[in-house]
């Protein structure tokens, strides 16, 4: 029988979360967790594959909301605009759990092996986005350059966000470094 | 005493890459490839720390030589030009070794791990750049942008070379993608 616990999956992630900020991900144990929310390992694997995914659990949420934004924008839209209007759409998700993402950020950049999960889930994200304009009519190159720009864009703004001590929300950050990536590549646009 | 092979280091990586094409990076030994060869295993890992290392060899140069070019651009070019003209620098260390890198290629994408290692080998790419565009006087976040995009340009224009059957160099699909991706980008220009 499986005793319901209120908020399980809250606490564990909150107690796993202040763990990897005070001891680092690499030695906090799965049991430590469990413990310091008052729930048993069993709970733990019941909500999280393992100690990482409290950290990647947002991923498929992310990449449904950008691949929505894409399809969903109007077909008169350029590409990068498309993806532009995308991106916009995932600040709120991220918007409402701030603090979670500016400690969850710390946490990412201080691991090796968690940077380079990150970097994968970006790559994943890159290739979803590429598809989704690939499919509303975008030819190659196009679409890969409009995606993996797209998603440079969406890296940078993430990273001033979690840094700005203000409480500006993340699709200030997204429009502003989408019109900088425009002004950056001016000089290469054809004449 | 060290019995000098001529060419060992050449020797082992055309067979590296021959068992990795045919039987799979992950099924392959390194005493297959000094088997194949005809050399021994330490005689390998006087030339490569691993398996691994056959296919990421050139990574210090590469990297060596995108810095090179971005630190030797004249300082009157914007940053994504000085990104553009490293990066153009760099074909012709690539079109010298043309079917090395098909083959390498196939081989990476065939393969989750070498498809990480590869990501990670791109962005640290990225961030060399970065850090050269802001001691080249590029404010963030256009250093990082422009580093990224290129970054983006590079892999797109290196995907299009590989699997172009013509002989081309690669900065002719390096200009071609940065050209593109100034059409791509054009409607997010600030007005």
């Amino acid at each position: 029988m499986v005793r319901w616990e209120p908020d399980a999956r809250g606490r564990l992630e909150r107690a796993a979360m202040e763990l990897y900020s005070e001891r680092g991900f690499e030695s906090t144990t799965v049991a430590e967790i469990a413990k310091r929310a008052g729930l048993t390992e069993r709970t733990f694997y019941r909500h999280f594959a393992d100690k990482r995914e409290v950290l990647f659990s947002g991923s498929p949420m992310l990449s449904e909301i950008l691949l929505t934004g894409v399809e969903e924008a109007p077909s008169s839209l350029p590409a990068i605009e498309a993806i532009a209007s995308a991106l916009a759409r995932s600040a709120a998700m991220f918007d409402e759990r701030r603090e979670f993402a500016r400690r969850r950020q710390a946490i990412v950049a201080a691991n090796a092996e968690l940077r380079e999960r990150e970097l994968i889930k970006l790559a994943t994200l890159a290739s979803v986005l590429t598809d989704a304009l690939r499919r509303r009519g975008t030819p190659d190159p196009a679409a890969s350059l409009a995606a993996e720009a797209g998603i440079a864009v969406f890296r940078i703004a993430f990273d001033r966000w979690t840094e700005d001590p203000g409480d500006q929300s993340l699709a200030h950050f997204i429009r502003e470094s989408m019109e900088e990536l425009g002004a950056v590549t001016d000089p290469v646009r054809p004449s």
